[in-house]
């Protein structure tokens, strides 16, 4: 695990730009800007919703777990595309939204952000032999620990978590106008740093073309179709008016349809139907964390993905670009 | 995972063997007259209680995960030992039994059953270094999903599944009249396809006779001891009147009697133990999906034999038939 | 798996040592005397708690588990570290504390204790590949499945289970004299076998400096940070009087901080990361677990040192002594 090239001159323009890498890689995308963007977009959503602490959250959290990475002299270049970054940063955005802002949610926060970097070594080497990665799956397990854990610690405190229920009444009815829809949809695409705002969905969008046309494509038809899905099954009406079950189909649709797959025809159904799927573990899991009343986070995108990684089958696969991820997911 | 001996000629004879025997495969029979029997059972059973969806679900089921082994172009002789459809078969079953009859839930069966197929391929590649096969748990995965989400999206109306509960209270004494117990002990052979009939019990254990007598016989004293270790701990007496004690039992005696280790008398007694787990492992799962009022399925029978299969212990371990199993568990 | 050396004699002495040690090696102990003082704390602890039933659970496991080890012929060596009896053991004490004293109760226990052995072999064959042990979840995932089942079963009486709920209601403030903290953290290391007793905790750390410096200095340490840690996020005060928040942290810092890696300056910064992990594990299950009104047992332990050994760090590297445990760590 001990790399020599570590002693090799590690700039500050380099660990800005891993912190910003690290931003973009919540959606699989190695490229600063798009990192930059996605951070605006935190900022705007958290300030206008009047819970800056999200935003500043998602900072101490990319910070705590990228330094971590280095303390840990985790391979160098993994750093540089900002694979060290991208639990810690939803670590940090998942803490202030749903636990109070006192100074032992804090120390929670930075505790369980460091501790996704490791995790996620760990994690790795696991699945290593299936030849599949982690995804944000450090971030799920470590802030669900965290979250139920507030339950019990008084100085944590849970107030903004769910009341648990055994079952869900949902009355109530869904405005389906175009206006609405719209909305819907790119707030599918802010969710996927806990954010529920419009026009933070669209600077993510904006913040996927500038690195890959084909991500902010799938994101796009992900959050889409998943709308569809979601309206026709009659998921219930709040949950879909907030994006809820937009976030994980997103991140499956870039997953498969232009990270772990080349793009092409027999990709692009493979990651309708995942996109499909994710829907219903969505939903599946929405019921079984209602007792706890304890979000799902990315646990639905994770599973999704993985039951369509490990089969591996051949289609349109993946050789060239997105190398760290290949190189993760093969080595 | 491309096969090229696809393209052999696979006609609709083979096509037509390739199903019946999808419906054997789920007691480990790859004989078509066996998968015929099972499915005039379901049929018998489906029928007589007045729900004969369960049954044409069942087809359905098991036509759309078989189809989608074909057009994912799996290994030929797996399908055509009726690897393809055993999972599916049973989603068919589940989804009639306990969600309401809409378009929307026979669209959500039909995906159900047909990612059973992938899925499985995936389950068995991760399951594959520790020489043990993902049995039905495909199955019990992604049913298990499709009915939580049910209790989320109202198109597909889950007002048969179970009330969620902390606690259960059960009253009542348990008949134990021979006749009864018969009844109790056929239902137990019955449940395997979730079907309540001890009619359909007894036509099982004759297809089971067809292709193979110790298969019919574990199934028999599977069912037997288990219902003798459920009266003696005294689980809920509606449960032992249905058989629900009894499945899991019955797939674990089959498994591990004379599939995965050759018959003999170390065979019997490990056999027997893990008849006995099961019971255990049942109802400890019956309680654990109280709060969120979702049967067990067959989790108990998977969950033991992997059990009692992952200490890799030579018994008289099988070499002979049964080999697309075995196959499937060694390569 | 067949042995040939086992047929060497295999004396009283030998087998009475091999219990023993079992019973030491639930704190990673292969010595006799330390597995004497053990039980001699157990036995205390219950006695004097007016439950006896606990320590002569604690019996009747050791000896179902290690003779399990011998009739299934497993190698040896294991036997003779005393592998074969720490899972038995623990069932042995957890079976009384949380159910009612009946036979039916007795035969659960001794065929969940002999599963033990079985699982574990089986357990290690999964985890052998990421060079991880299944420490004690064995019991762990066991003992939860029979603790679940009483639930169902009622000629066990799971009466002195705790009651289901959604959400704790803790009110009531921490006795924090020098005392009281003195009491907790010594119950916090008797615990580990479910005694709330605080002699017993004196014992078992006499037990561990028999056997290792290093184990008795980190089961103080790691039984104090906990309960520091508990104590600063307010942990429920009933659980942190009765040491609950301390047994697992124990574990996790004999583990790291002396069994697995070798004694240093970067073992000690882990082990300390690793006990503060363990605390927020333990709370987090404790949430979980709410709902069914099940004890967490020692997994947030295993939880928690598998997330540390996982990544494959090199800190300082245990090669020497603790061989067993490397043993089956490492081959």
């Amino acid at each position: 695990m001990m790399n020599l090239s570590f002693t090799r001159s590690f700039g500050l323009l380099t660990a800005v730009q891993s912190l910003f890498r690290g931003c973009g890689q919540v959606m699989f995308q190695g490229n600063g800007w798009t990192g930059l963007f996605f951070l605006v977009g935190i900022f705007w959503g958290a300030c206008t919703a009047g819970t800056p602490a999200v935003a500043w959250g998602a900072v101490v959290g990319l910070l705590a777990s990228t330094c971590t990475g280095y303390l840990l002299r985790q391979p160098c270049e993994e750093g540089e595309a900002g694979l060290w970054g991208f639990n810690g940063i939803l670590v940090g955005c998942a803490f202030p939204t749903f636990l109070g802002n006192t100074p032992a949610m804090w120390a929670a926060l930075v505790l369980c952000a460091c501790a996704t970097t490791w995790v996620r070594t760990g994690f790795n080497n696991v699945m290593r032999p299936w030849k599949v990665n982690s995804l944000t799956f450090p971030f799920v397990f470590l802030t669900w620990m965290f979250l139920f854990a507030a339950r019990m610690l008084a100085a944590i405190p849970s107030s903004s978590l769910a009341v648990p229920v055994l079952t869900m009444h949902t009355a109530g009815t869904l405005d389906v106008g175009l206006t609405s829809l719209v909305t819907y949809w790119l707030k599918g695409i802010a969710q996927v740093f806990l954010i529920d705002s419009w026009f933070t969905g669209l600077l993510f969008l904006v913040a996927l073309f500038i690195s890959s046309r084909w991500a902010a494509l799938w994101a796009a038809v992900g959050s889409a179709v998943a709308l569809l899905t979601a309206i026709l099954f009659q998921a219930p009406d709040t949950y879909i008016a907030a994006g809820l079950y937009g976030f994980s189909p997103v991140l499956t649709a870039i997953a498969l349809g232009c990270t772990f797959y080349r793009p092409g025809v027999r990709t692009a159904v493979w990651t309708l139907l995942g996109v499909l799927t994710t829907v219903f573990v969505q939903a599946g899991m929405d019921a079984l964390m209602l007792p706890f009343g304890i979000a799902t986070l990315t646990a639905p995108f994770c599973i999704t993905t993985w039951l369509f990684l490990l089969p591996l089958y051949k289609l349109e696969h993946k050789e060239a670009d997105h190398s760290h991820w290949h190189k993760t997911v093969t080595k």
